[in-house]
This record gives C-alpha cells, sequence and structure tokens, in this order.
C-alpha cells in the first residue's frame, strides 16, 4: 500500500511504469492464496493494453489534466462500464444486457488517465454493512487473516483490492456507511461526500435520498485527489490546518454506547493525541440525534421502489439477508414516507446548528471491531445485530446530508479502528483539511 | 391599480402618503357594496398606525432598504402573522392557536417597509384553482361582475385585493398554478418564481415539493420588485431586453387543446404582436409533456401527509371539494410516491434540453376564461372539470421546478386572458426581463 502521491512521483519520473503497477496488481488478484477471486467480481482485460497507452503519454510528457495518469483503480461492481453487465453483486443482475455507456464517474477516472483495474465485489445490491456475499464469496479482513473476519460492507472488494495491493485506490458507494465501514475495519482512509457532489448517472441505486459515491485508499491526500476526479472539481491541495486553531465537537449518546474495549481504548487515545497536539475538544450533545434511528427508515422503500418488478420475479435468488430487509419497505404509505422525509429536513437544520461551531464531529466509525464471517453468516441474529452495530454511527451523516471521513486510528499490527471526522452538508473540503491534520497527529500513536 | 414605481414616486414625492394609501384601502374593504367582505379573511387593525410609523420614515428620508416603504400590501392567509390565527381559509384551522412568530416572507415585507394590509381569502388550504370558499364566499372577478365569475385560485382574494384597489399588489402561493391562474383571469401580472428561491417557513404547506411564494400585481415591474423582496434578493432592475434578439418557444401539445374562442384568439394575437415586434417564435414540441399528467399525482399524498391528523378528526368540517381530492393521496403507497419522483426528476432534465434553445416558452395560462360561480358551486363534475382545465397548463411549471409569469394579453374591458411566459428552474430574472419586453409589446393589442 502506497499513497497516489508517491506513486504518481514515481510513475513521472521513470522509477515504475503504468505497466509494472497494473502487472503487479494482477498478479496479486490470479493469486491462488490471496483473496483476488473473491474481491473482483471481474477484471479489465485491457488493464495492460491501457496501462501502455498511459505509459506513453508519459513518455511523451502528455500528462495535463490526468492526475490519475497510469494509476490501477478499483471500482464497485454497481457502476456501470460501457460493454459490461453491473451484477451489483447479485446473480439477479448477472443476466442483464451489457451497459451501453460508462457511468459519470467512470468516465471521470478514464479522462483523468486512471486505468480500471477491475470492478470489485460487494453486499449485494450493496444493502448491508458487512459485506458478506452468498454468491460470490466475502474476501477477509487483512487483519487476522487466520480467523477470515469480515472486511465491512458493503464495498468490501473495494478495501481488500486495496489492502491486498489489487489497486492503488477503490471506488466505492456510501449509503449509510459502506465506504467508511470497510475502511474502518480494514485499516484504511475512507471519505464519503456530501452526496450531491458526485453524479450518480449509470449507478445502481440503493437509496437515492442517500447514496454517495467516495473513495478507499491509503491517506487523506488519497481520498482528496480521488474526491476531486469524482467530483469534476479542481484538485487544490488540503494542507493540513494547524491542530491548535481546530474545535472539535465530540459526539454523545448511543454513538459511544457498546464500543468494545479495542475500539474504546483506541477512541480515547485519539482524542488525547489530538488534545495533546493542542486541539481543543468538547463533548457535543445533539437532541435530535435519538430522533434519527425512528426518522432514518426511508432506505428499505427507496430500495423497494427500484427492485419490485425484480423481487416479484427474481426473489428467491436474492441473498434473504437483502431481500428481507428491502421488503420491510414494501407496505410503507406515500403519507408515512413524507413525514419522514420532513422529520428528515428538520433535523438536518438542527444539525446544522447546533455543529456550526466545530471544524468537525468526531466519533468512532464503527462501535466494534470486525468480527469473523463464520460467526455471522449462519446466525441471522448475529447478522442483524452485527449489521445494525456497523451501520450505527455511520448512517447518522447519510441522514444529516452531510460528509465524513474515517481515519485509522488503531497501532499498526493490532484490530483497525476508524475514527470518523464528520461535517455538515458540503463541509468536505474544510473535512479533507482537517482530516490531514488528524492524520499527522494520530501518526506516533499508531506505530 | 398603479405600479408600485408610479406609487412609490408620489410617495417620495409627497404627494401621497402612506395613511391616505391605507384608508382608501381600508374603504373600499369596508364598501357594502364591494368584495371586501370575501376577500379579505382579516383586516390589519394596526395598518393606520403602521402607514403613519412609514410617513415619518418617509419624511426624515429614513428610507434605506426599504423598498416598499409605506404600501399596502396584502398577504394570503396561510402566512403565518405573529399573533393571529392563521386559517387558511379553511373553519378547522380557525380555532388554532395563534402563530409565535411572522413567517419568513412576512418579516421580509416588514423589513421592506410594507404595510400588511390584511389577509386574503383563498380555496381552503389552496387546493384548487377556482377559487370558491363555501366558508368564507367567494370574491367575484372584476369582469363582468353582474354575473359573479370566479375569481381564479387558490389565491382567490389575493387577486381581487389588487383589481378593486385593497392593496397595491397581494402575495399568494403557487402549487399548482394559484398565482397565475387568478393572475390571468382577473387581468393582472402574476410570478410564481422558481420554488426554492423564497422560503416556505411558516407558511401553510400544500405540496412541499410544489409548493412556491409569489406576486400579484399590475406589472411586470410590480412583480420584480416583490420578488426581490420575497427572495431577500437585490432588486436590480429589470429592463426590457430587445424583442428582436429572443426567441420564444411556442409549446405545442394538449396545452392548446380545448381553448375557448376569446383564450385563443388573445393568445394569437399575441403572438403576432411578439413577431411584428421582432421576436422570433417557433413551435416547441416537448414530448416528455404527455407523460406529466400522469407522474404529476404527488401533491394529493403530500397533502394527505399533512391534513390527515386533522381529516381523521374533522374532515366533516372540510369543503367535500377539497378533502375528496385531498383523500385520493391517503392510499398511495411509498414506493409509487418514489417512482414518481423519479419520473419528475428525468421529465426535468428533458425540459432543461429541450428548453435550453428557447429564451422563454410561451403558452396560454389558462385555457378558458373565467366562469361564472354558480354554474360550479353545485355542480361537482363541473367543478373538478374546470378545476382541471384551470390548473392543466399552469401545473406543469411546477412540476418541472420552473419559473412563469403570466401577463395579461386581451383588449382592455374584455374577458382578460393570460399569457404565459415560462423558464426553467433558475432561470427568473432572464423570464421577469423578457416579461417585461413582451409586457411592452402587447401593450397596443390591450387597448
Amino acid at each position: 500500500m502506497r499513497p497516489i502521491g508517491d506513486v504518481l512521483q514515481q510513475l513521472h519520473s521513470g522509477v515504475t511504469t503504468s505497466r509494472m503497477l497494473v502487472e503487479q496488481c494482477l498478479t496479486n488478484i490470479a493469486n491462488p492464496d490471496g483473496e483476488g477471486a473473491r474481491t473482483f467480481t471481474r477484471v479489465n482485460d485491457r488493464a495492460l493494453q491501457q496501462a501502455d497507452e498511459a505509459d506513453a503519454l508519459l513518455r511523451e510528457g502528455d500528462t495535463a489534466n490526468k492526475p490519475l495518469l497510469g494509476l490501477p483503480i478499483s471500482v464497485k461492481d454497481l457502476f456501470d462500464v460501457e460493454g459490461e453487465v453491473t451484477t451489483a453483486g447479485s446473480v439477479v443482475l448477472s443476466e442483464a444486457p451489457p451497459a451501453d455507456q460508462d457511468a459519470a464517474i467512470i468516465a471521470r477516472l478514464r479522462d483523468a488517465g486512471a486505468v480500471i483495474i477491475g470492478r470489485t465485489n460487494m453486499t449485494e445490491f450493496a444493502y448491508s454493512g458487512l459485506g458478506l456475499n452468498p454468491h460470490y464469496g466475502t474476501p477477509a479482513n487483512p487483519w487476522d487473516r487466520a480467523h477470515r473476519r469480515i472486511p465491512g460492507g458493503s464495498s468490501s472488494g473495494a478495501a481488500i483490492s486495496v489492502t491486498d495491493d489489487m489497486a492503488i485506490a477503490a471506488i466505492g458507494t456510501d449509503t449509510g456507511g459502506s465506504v467508511r465501514i470497510p475502511s474502518a475495519l480494514c485499516g484504511l482512509t475512507g471519505f464519503k461526500p456530501t452526496a450531491g457532489r458526485i453524479p450518480l448517472h449509470g449507478t445502481v441505486p440503493l437509496a437515492r435520498s442517500l447514496d454517495s459515491v467516495g473513495p478507499l485508499a491509503v491517506t487523506v491526500d488519497c481520498c482528496a485527489r480521488l474526491d476531486a476526479v469524482l467530483s469534476g472539481e479542481i484538485h487544490a491541495s488540503h494542507p493540513p490546518l494547524p491542530l491548535h486553531n481546530l474545535k472539535f465537537g465530540v459526539l454523545q449518546g448511543y454513538v459511544l454506547e457498546g464500543l468494545d474495549d479495542t475500539t474504546a481504548t483506541a477512541f480515547h487515545n485519539a482524542l488525547n493525541a489530538l488534545k495533546e497536539a493542542g486541539a481543543t475538544t468538547e463533548p457535543v450533545e445533539f437532541p435530535a440525534l435519538a430522533r434519527i434511528p425512528a426518522s432514518n427508515q426511508t432506505a428499505a422503500a427507496e430500495a423497494y421502489a427500484w427492485h419490485r418488478r425484480s423481487l416479484a420475479t427474481s426473489g428467491h435468488r436474492y441473498d434473504p439477508h437483502v431481500s428481507t430487509r428491502i421488503l420491510h419497505g414494501a407496505n410503507m404509505l406515500a403519507a408515512d414516507l413524507l413525514d419522514l422525509m420532513q422529520a428528515r429536513r428538520e433535523i438536518i437544520a438542527e444539525s446544522m446548528q447546533v455543529f456550526a461551531g466545530y471544524d468537525a464531529i468526531l466519533l468512532p466509525t464503527t462501535p466494534i471491531i470486525a468480527p469473523s464471517i463464520a460467526d455471522l453468516e449462519h446466525d441471522d441474529a448475529a447478522y442483524f445485530n452485527a449489521n445494525g452495530l456497523m451501520l450505527r454511527n455511520t448512517s447518522i451523516f447519510n441522514f444529516l446530508d452531510g460528509c465524513g471521513l474515517s481515519v485509522p486510528c488503531h497501532r499498526n499490527g493490532e484490530a483497525p479502528v476508524g475514527l470518523m471526522i464528520a461535517g455538515t452538508h458540503g463541509s468536505d473540503a474544510h473535512i479533507l483539511r482537517v482530516g490531514s491534520a488528524i492524520e499527522v497527529a494520530l501518526t506516533p500513536l499508531r506505530q
């Protein structure tokens, strides 16, 4: 795992080539002892050719407006790629016609010079935070691999493609935490942007009012570089802000309940490190937080609206863990949905006021470290309990239409734990700069 | 009826005073032979005092940032006014507690120096384009008053308050045409802005996704001045654009079906006048237009979500014409609402492409002139048929989240007919400038 900035430097100075990078990724994907077969649903069979094209441009110095030139990037298998079938981790869609054009963000990645290395496995239809997939297998977390722990989801393959050097970075989606959860559980940095900043055209929806597209990568700077390409914005560098000028709100309430010891300790140590670096931290009570779980029930109805025809004919081919949840939305009345939408607007307005005084809101990305796959895949109660816990903290900022960055805050070699650095609607650039500062401050802690 | 600019000049030069204006309005409201009792649900008993305060400021020259200083303005009875009950034209709400603060737009009007002369009658809960109200009476159209024709709605009292010199201008709301329809039927100019530009806080909702707030007044310039205050934007003057540089799309399809002779002739003459003035007009086909009626079914569900508790306890006290329509939304499924929302997004995207080449889209505001009140109030079939016709053309631009201006295009003394000058999302300033040009070009025709 190397940061994008370093790899670009090596590419531009000729120390490495796109072909070398792509060959290494393909070798790792093909390794029968590795997780490649469960990480990718499809590998791009033109990746080497595209790498050679990138190398030609690099040799010619024709690199303007190509900030990702030659970098192998994986994409979650719910973004349309022209001429390929988009499965979204399902078998139902595996028989769908090939996409007739690239998703908006795929086109942007290509324009930026990225080599799409392949399409990554995911929770079927992105509807779980655990990352289990009964159709295509579940790639194991890089930590404690002997016990095969969950990667987190739904962008499960996305995370493992990066941790296992099968891609330099990955693009996922985040409707309730699906970028931040696998990032946290696998020791990566993941960014869920304000949803409206990145176009969803050509992306299989889960819940349109909550869906967002974001990167999983090695550092905050990697996420900022990818976010600029995904959003079509100019990449301004995000130099770390001086921590002694920053004021953080540590979110109180149920987000701090039920933390396992590893997570509680890592979170506690992270806050101490920030205070020692001069930041101000204070507990922040957000009274409307208690109303979010009851108000945040629209995803099932949104998913049902999209899936109902397919469920009627092919419901038996869905993962029951997924179809069960989608069907919860079947009988919701329009008036109830509208009440929930109104409640959401009111709670968002409250959050804008309560959070206005802080540079970011801090909380553990997930309350627990990754459990083992075996403990969940045959025990529905354990599955749904763990799923609820995994999504509990992250989904708050989808509901609030905000943004959130998860950075690792555990000691290297121990169970990964993520620190979430969250902000309100549109505060993305500030959160990335704050995140860069926090990343630096946590470095000693992690070694 | 005098344009705001003229009245302001008289106020600032001392030719008139706010007290004189307000006294005249109050006299007209109180005239037992007039429509005042059916036009206002409540008259501001502090209006004279506020006029005196405005006059004091005018004498002192303390008029900065008060573009409406001293002007008597009426407001539809669904905007909260601190300390008063907001009835929204219903008897159910007449027992509600008084509002504890002004609606956002009421506060803006007051800040701009307006004297709120009173609260105007309306279709109960704003849910009809005809303007009939069985609880508070129906003010008659100024044209052919002997036959008591409908004022149009739902901002019925708003229109009559202006035509009958009970206010200099009026503020209404427009969810499917409720500003533009009464403007067209009563010979006024009405502007429905892009909804998101004007805050709805403190306004009784009809259908949140479609509701907008706009002025009914004498000229396009009046509307532009009021729109600037309502939106909190700086009032840039909107000088008429040169017509020979403008290209108009004349919307084809069902919007031109079933026009009565008066409307067809007036519309035809208006287009000719624009061509003679040098404008380019061409028919524009918008294929998605045919999909709008079936897709534009969310208002009932939105209204039901807001009204259902009240309907359950007090449904018998609603106008059956209104409660019947609201109850159509009772059984809609969330998934169906979501499909309609998705269809709306797609049709809006198509409209942006089709309409991109035009300075404005032109169509008749309503297909027919005002029928008589008596013909509708005791004949449900006639009521619902006329209501559908009245809303047919206007509601398109609420659905498209655009804006629309209705200007009179009939000969003075004949039945009023409105020409709608419509635009896509956010094109408000351009539409107002285009409207000023059209208003000038139509002047000879109207005399």
